[in-house]
């Protein structure tokens, strides 16, 4: 049977979600806690490529096994032999049909700036901090041009090269810029991302903020597809996968 | 002159505030990132001795300088001398009478539990897990039991052993049970705290809640000035130092 687990994680420690030889990743620390409570390997799946230093409050992985655990029981049993920064929070049977990547709908990020001149001991690792404090008229313009991202367009100017994707059209279902006393949450919620999509349209946002691309441009930028027109890719640490959505499950959530 | 710095902190890597022999402290934390700033060793005196593994979001402490470097240059100076566990988040000058442990009026603390079955990477450390949920009823013991404890009151059934305090009367302004999503947010507030007191407290409104004393007993159990008959001392990582008030500087903060 095949077993559905939702997960969250502090990226930090981790280089990404996936394998890679002699590195700590979130998949192999994963598939080391089902073997000391299965007795075996077992391959993992999961719903996103994340990189490096990203964080996740929802995830989502899978693996196939003979031996039927009761699901209530397989989180807390994951989560005693899972290091502190991994945790599963749910454990479900799903049918073999289901691909816990491809049968993504739509995922949601979230991007924390921690608007400061200080920074925060309690923040550390898990917001980017930007020194020169953000005025109402700055996030204005932020909000401004996050308008332009909305619909389904070609996203290939707000690509990192290194990525071998064909088809580089995404719908975004929102983007938002939101203020919670000295923290700036984007949330940006899309059918699918290219690589590095979400740190590209935050740099490019701040670097509306910060007078350098024009927030009325954005629509003309997004068109150009030239990632030199874009703004700089902000760091891996604000950057947290929020939400994953799946057909059948959109409503157990 | 003397300086009066306003830090906060993460306890989880510290054996408390005050300097101790072969182990890492808060106070020998900022006394080093004062000898690499103003190059000599300064003498640092700390609002409260927090224990190991306890958190503040706000603490003060000051030092003496003959050397005038502007305040408002100091916080960024010493941050990027201290680790990233610890933050000056602001410096002024005070008069030289001015003693920053003795002239406390108030001290607030709040102590963080998660009423969750399942661990939060994101809180690890910071918060003080309950693994059996404590539903509305179970939280409306607490906040009874709560009520006992406002007042001037001998809290010395509420002290751990190994103070040497002589009077161990205080004055609790209040004690709120907060329910903020899935965390319980104690918070006290009072113009002194024995030693554990807060954590004690803590422990004695979880033992309420699961039923090991009951809410209408709190009043004579304090009375009796016995450790024995209150309840067990909450671990330190669930617990905040959050306010410092002083007389002249309330209205600054």
């Amino acid at each position: 049977m095949k077993i559905l687990l939702e997960l969250s994680y502090i990226g930090t420690n981790y280089a990404g979600f996936q394998v890679q030889p002699n590195k700590a990743t979130v998949q192999s620390a994963i598939q080391d806690a089902l073997e000391r409570v299965y007795g075996e390997r077992l391959p993992v799946k999961g719903c996103s490529r994340t990189d490096s230093g990203v964080h996740a409050l929802q995830y989502f992985a899978t693996y196939d096994t003979a031996r039927a655990i009761p699901t209530e029981r397989i989180p807390l049993a994951l989560n005693s032999a899972l290091p502190a920064d991994i945790a599963v929070r749910s454990a479900r049977i799903v049918p073999d049909s289901f691909h816990v990547r491809h049968d993504v709908l739509r995922k949601e990020y979230e991007y924390r700036l921690l608007n400061s001149r200080i920074r925060d001991p309690f923040l550390e690792g898990r917001v980017y901090r930007i020194p020169h404090i953000l005025g109402e008229h700055e996030i204005s313009l932020m909000q401004c041009a996050a308008k332009a991202f909305v619909g389904e367009h070609d996203f290939s100017g707000f690509m990192s090269a290194g990525s071998s994707v064909a088809d580089t059209v995404r719908r975004v279902d929102w983007l938002d810029v939101i203020v919670d006393d000295n923290l700036i949450k984007i949330r940006v919620a899309a059918n699918g991302f290219l690589y590095n999509m979400v740190r590209i349209i935050v740099g490019t946002l701040l670097d509306t903020a910060h007078g350098r691309i024009a927030a009325d441009d954005m629509a003309a930028i997004i068109a150009l597809c030239d990632r030199s027109r874009a703004g700089f890719t902000a760091p891996p640490e604000g950057l947290y996968l929020r939400r994953v959505e799946y057909g059948d499950f959109a409503a157990e959530q």
